[in-house]
């Protein structure tokens, strides 16, 4: 299989980042969004044995990427609303040569409904927009406003849309705000999607968490495994032992 | 004033333990039930800086005894469904001369509105029974399985009578099972008591958590604090330093 070169693939601005797995790489744009720990601790909290898997609100393409080697997802479709962030995670795809396995798709995760056909994923993941208030943006169409505030949706929405785009028995699985976990369990609640995996991430274990790991099975039965919580830092500025392991911090 | 000898207040098969706290002594019977940590862990999560307080599922009176030297409660009601409990929780509230500061009613939590005016508490504490399942119990009026089992209140009954006996910007603070936190969340929100304090407690920092600690004000506002970890052993048989310094462990 002919290796494609990753210098054609880029433009300029945007810069070529090792992913540290597989030998996997991706385009970023540091003037737009560039991951964060966030979607590299949520792609470690993702099962996803067979089938096929939607990233809604897909950004640079992060999520499908580390899936395709963390998971047997048997196809990966990224979801993402911002033509040039869609364009750029076509790009890092066919630079990783996985245009077979990952498809990037132009579109409003609102409209997912009208994009693929009801109930045909087994798993859908999100690492969606955290806070809540978009008044008072200087500018609501920057890419990292658009990554970080519900500018472009919200969290009903992105729930709405896995209700439908998931089988009964599917899993959806998102890295959210501890500040907003009970906001996030009624609405999953409510909308047919049971928690039944929860993992809280701590910077250290004195400090509040910053960051809640979950999975919502569609038409799961009430009861929630809580997991042992992950802690990034044994003091502050030394990574722990399972994010050097795991996650090559 | 004078002090009671606590020896005439022990009936047979009681005996007087000391809560290592301010001088306090409670009568128990360990053919019933003894309190244990959850107790312990959810009298120091707890804020109470005035009025009333009210403990549903009182049991020996131990959170009305922990809660007379750790909060500001000027006044503390523990409700108790068995007789025999609710009797021995008095004598341990009179053995430390609390006669004027708890009162123990015996009653059904399911009738707390019929024997307390409505919306006249400031705080309400619940250590509830934690295990949905009731079925197969060998003696279900055993003491302990009340204490352990849904036999005589299912959680909607907890959440129900703190939702009524509660003043509207009051606190219910419960211990429960991590398993259920969603199902727990769900009910709360249901009954207008919004999550605002979570504080999960892990063995140690490699399990799973064995408790949750929630408190939940009525009318509150949506948006949840969750605290740090509250980790109880550093390895396993060795105290973390937090529960020997705030516990006595």
């Amino acid at each position: 299989m002919a290796v494609t070169d990753p210098e054609t693939l880029r433009k300029e601005g945007e810069r070529i980042d090792d992913l540290q797995l597989s030998g996997l790489k991706i385009l970023q744009d540091p003037k737009r969004f560039c991951f964060g720990m966030d979607a590299v601790l949520l792609s470690g909290f993702v099962r996803c044995e067979r089938g096929r898997l939607l990233d809604l609100g897909t950004g640079t393409g992060i999520l499908p990427l580390l899936l395709s080697a963390k998971t047997k997802a048997e196809h990966l479709t990224g979801l993402e609303i911002q033509p040039d962030s869609a364009d750029m995670a076509r790009r890092s795809v066919a630079m990783n040569d996985l245009q077979e396995r990952i498809t990037i798709v132009t579109g409003d995760l609102k409209e997912a409904g009208a994009i693929f056909p009801p109930a045909s994923f087994d798993v859908v993941t999100c690492n969606p927009p955290y806070i809540a208030d978009s008044h008072g943006l200087k500018n609501a169409s920057d890419a990292k406003a658009i990554a970080r505030h519900e500018v472009c949706c919200a969290l009903a929405d992105v729930v709405n849309a896995a209700a439908k785009m998931l089988k009964v028995g599917g899993t959806l699985y998102l890295v959210y705000l501890p500040e907003r976990l009970s906001e996030l369990t009624v609405r999953l609640h409510e909308a047919g999607l049971e928690p039944k995996r929860l993992r809280i991430v701590y910077p250290t274990k004195e400090q509040k968490p910053s960051m809640i790991l979950l999975g919502a099975v569609r038409g799961g039965k009430s009861g929630l495994t809580m997991e042992p919580p992950l802690i990034v830092c044994d003091e502050p500025g030394v990574y722990s032992e399972e994010m050097r392991r795991d996650f090559g911090y």
